[in-house]
């Protein structure tokens, strides 16, 4: 299993999806906005779902955490079963997430990978995407990152998304 | 758990979001789209994944099913891990399919779900909807229900998504 | 040319593919969704742009006519150049907004079309497709008809979008 | 007017878009994307339409031409009619493709911009995003500047979109 953690815009999803490219097995690409997407669109208004706020911020509630917990269960067992997962992260919490991540994925083989990006040059990528709230990249670009231990960090701010998949792939051998 | 089966263009996808929003508790919803999404795009194009003929057929590999048996895995823990899941499914083996999803959810509370409507009205659908391979909907409206057996049948020909959702979400109580 | 009117979720989106299926020669589907898409993200938060009140109603500043404007005489030049062109359209200012076009299109050959769908079942379309703001249907089910005169009316309320695409393509002829 | 020509995956969208943020009036963003979203379906099957072949080829067919030339017409008409109309463009014929748009916006003041960027590295970009067909980039690469003849030249090798945005915005003053 390998975990990318990163802010909104650093490239996360891009490598995951140069990584399934890459790697000679097939892996499966698993990640927050998956677990958005399956919620109600009710949780995304509420206060005990997820909140985008407009500067940027992201308000996570009670039943949130619930369904979350519950899914970061599912996504460990998957892996369990025998699936190659690549998880597309944003520890909102930095070390705390990472804590409870561990815990759920306990005697399984990790990779652990930081992927950073300079807070303007996620900014920018923000406004070249155009389907984000602005603000997300700055807001999360080092709060993410906070305390959190790494196997490997990969820079995008000046590296391709392809070029950071190939430096995990061939530490994964 | 609620399981929806029914062939593609039938409404299953309509009616799960219609319980989200009819149902007093935050449900997910997933659904082997959401498998698709997360495998690597090479798996749409080779033997060993999933393809998709051009006369509406869907023909499955063994790196999909092995994908898909770990995915499967996943859910059911999701489940035992205490969340609520709408599992909005296409048996392409009917009856073999549900005994796959059987075996899987052993001790779990499933409401199994048959979601019909007649393959001219679905193909209709599938003209409208505009994205979906032409011919998917005609060859699997009988066929995901071969031998299949339901807790409760709901048909979408001539019932709206939200009526057949209030029709469940009232069996469920 | 083809102008299909309707409120958010009356089915226009499905009959105007459904058109591009029945009718022999190749169709362009253009609507406002179209314009919407083309113009700045920052037009939906301003007041000179276009904003979405959370109870589903459409609120129109200048910045936002101006563009439409020059928009509309471009469908108009499109068509006079020899496109076949389907509009798919919400006449918010119902009676006022015809007017606006049947100036634009002074002198071309019109079907105008209403595509009609009695409130709460489109309401229900609206929470099944899950992605648009919740209100919009009732909110423009009756007023996007009022006071336009059409050639042809559709209701999709009890009447799939192929076969309403076939009542109008019949009518072309 | 502004015209953005470039190969697959170079990064024409993304300036676009950045350049809708920093230039201070309301700009459209119209593309052939935009035209092929507008096409039947069946457009994308047919020897008459436009077909993507498995490494990465375009074959444009003569329907296709036709409905193009009316969609032509009808962008410059926007562009007559006062909207600012950034056009998002890939000159499969090179010089050719120009000239057929310098006879449409004839008249009108046209900054014309290359979007340059090295095969290998929009060839990274294009396996990143994941939804092109992979061999699009590197083939359209050099292919569609041949002749052509710019106001403006950026390269995205190694420059964010949105520094080219700037370069290109400060340029227009």
């Amino acid at each position: 299993m390998i975990v990318l953690n990163g802010g909104s815009s650093s490239g996360k999803s891009g490598i995951a999806r140069c990584l399934q490219a890459v790697l000679p097995d097939p892996w499966l690409v698993i990640g927050v906005d998956t677990l958005i997407d399956a919620m109600p669109a009710s949780m995304q208004t509420t206060d005990a779902g997820i909140e985008f706020t407009s500067d940027g911020g992201v308000k996570v509630g009670p039943e949130f955490r619930l369904l979350q917990t519950a899914w970061m269960a599912g996504v460990a067992a998957m892996v369990r079963a025998g699936a190659r997962v690549i998880l597309d992260e944003v520890f909102l919490g930095g070390r705390g997430s990472q804590q409870l991540w561990q815990k759920v994925l306990a005697g399984l083989d990790v990779f652990w990978v930081g992927v950073r990006c300079e807070a303007p040059v996620a900014a920018g990528r923000e406004v070249a995407r155009g389907d984000r709230v602005q603000g997300m990249a700055v807001s999360q670009a080092e709060m993410v990152h906070q305390g959190v231990l790494y196997d490997l960090e990969v820079d995008t701010t000046h590296t391709a998304s392809l070029a950071c998949a190939r430096t995990i792939a061939a530490r994964l051998r």
